[in-house]
């Protein structure tokens, strides 16, 4: 038989999961992320992680494909990172090779960018299954993108590929990005820019009843006050759709995707979120990607370990 | 030895290349483009043009390649074109296969789109020459696209990848694009789109001076009235500019390509086209495609045949 190990590595926790060759999730568990001394104990640990398990489970290297790795920064196809601010990562450095040497060579490793890598989890087992051209967006504080073209992640020439939460809408904003431009794409449609654009529409409209009036200002509450019918939140629903839904009509232009995946924290409100995003990409693609097929994510917060793992596949 | 033919396919001629498998040009020509009865004599007379080439320089089947074909209309990858209206042409069907029938199945065909195999060829010979991934924009008539990623097109569900000039600016036209949208790139940012920008400035400005005024509203000559300092036509390049360079600024946020290549008749009125679209270019790309670099194509017209050889090879 089989295995392989897909580690998602995050700011506060390392998810870990063993998976079988064909992609069964066999078992899954988390160890905590230790960023001292600028997280130099983080791949060291994940490795004594993964040598325990396979002790536990008698499953030999041989057996092992290889360990798969998504992290919060750009790595190239070379495998190397250079920045990852969440680790405390600030070097540039082959992360495949370092991880391996701490399996002293005993296994293969592949490693990649965590939003790309999610992408690459709904193409091999979530929403994605059976479709080779593939773009998924993760709404989370965030908004992070991951391109798949005839089953490949594509990385970009400095791993930077798939940025589309950082692409410019048009619209200007007072303060800036987290990356230092204006007008990112984040900016209105992450959980953090409905936010944003509540808190306009709520001071922008005082007289305005709305039951946001009385609630924490969060994306999942906002998304409850459009089910309910809140007019002021309908509104927001109908801005984020205008950022997400055109900005997506302009990398489907690019790309002419079949498949165009929604994840992320804000994807788990439910299908009311897609009609306010698939009417305005309608509006403003280019005919032949009209019919792009719009879905929401399933594999929730494994989608990092189950593509983290598809690199080996 | 071994030679390879490229044949680019317009509504008026067909330009035909011999080339030896190594990318040398050994000889072009052109033949007319018979739209009659839906064009059903293009296939046929091609490859009666290239059988006597053949025959006339002596090659044998056995040393030719194949046959590469470029199309004014979406391709995909298994040579299916949906339509080419300029061709004359309504039906779906397998281009490949049927020009392979014209020659009795004795020769290799592969068929792309007229813009991205443009990119294609100036990945193998022209501009793009030792880079692997590559965005050409080619400014004529409309806006032509073409995206390479590790060495291949990237052609799209539909053949539809790399339609550029049908992504939209965020500005609403008032009437139409040719493809039914309103506001794409190239309703600003082809030649076509130039002249409209200007005479929109010379509308709006009926007593301001400018050298535009007494000669014929082209992209041609408004470039020499920004090369001789003429205000208005500067206004016209600073527009150009911002949709271009915010546009391209987007594609690279999903890309993170190594390099831009502008090519068509717009980029034969030299550098001074580059610096208005690198300026809005930097402004609003992610900081990581901050460096990819510019430059114009190299083969001019003859960057079709070239991709379209390049299919072979």
């Amino acid at each position: 038989m089989s295995y392989v190990y897909g580690v998602d590595v995050g700011g506060t926790s390392v998810k870990i999961g063993l998976f079988s060759g064909e992609g069964e999730l066999i078992e899954k568990w988390s160890i905590p992320t230790n960023t001292d001394n600028n997280g130099e104990a983080i791949l060291p640990d994940i490795a004594s992680s993964i040598d325990a398990k396979s002790k536990e489970k008698g499953i030999s290297d041989s057996e092992i494909l290889g360990v798969g790795l998504g992290l919060p920064g750009p790595v190239d196809d070379r495998g190397i990172i250079r920045k990852a601010v969440n680790l405390h990562w600030n070097d540039t450095f082959n992360v495949e090779e370092k991880l391996a040497a701490c399996f002293d060579g005993r296994l293969k490793v592949k490693a990649g960018n965590d939003a790309n890598v999610a992408a690459l989890g709904e193409a091999w087992m979530g929403a994605g299954k059976g479709y080779k051209n593939i773009v998924m967006v993760t709404l989370g504080t965030g908004i992070g993108g991951g391109v798949i073209i005839n089953g490949q992640i594509v990385t970009g020439t400095r791993g930077a590929a798939g940025e589309i939460g950082h692409i410019y809408t048009g619209t200007d904003t007072e303060e800036p990005c987290n990356c230092g431009n204006r007008g990112c794409l984040e900016q209105f449609a992450s959980a953090t820019g409905i936010v944003r654009l509540l808190k306009e529409e709520l001071e922008n409209n005082p007289d305005e009843a709305s039951e946001m009036r009385n609630k924490p200002l969060d994306s999942k509450n906002m998304w409850e006050a459009v089910k309910n019918g809140d007019e002021l939140s309908i509104r927001v629903a109908e801005r984020f759709g205008k950022y997400l839904g055109t900005g997506l009509s302009v990398v489907a232009g690019v790309l002419n995707p079949e498949i165009i995946i929604i994840g992320g924290g804000v994807s788990m409100s439910g299908d009311v979120i897609m009609p306010y995003i698939t009417k305005n990409f309608r509006e403003h693609v280019f005919h032949a990607s009209g019919d792009t097929i719009f879905t929401r994510a399933t594999l929730g917060n494994d989608g990092g370990i189950y593509g983290a793992a598809a690199l080996l596949i």
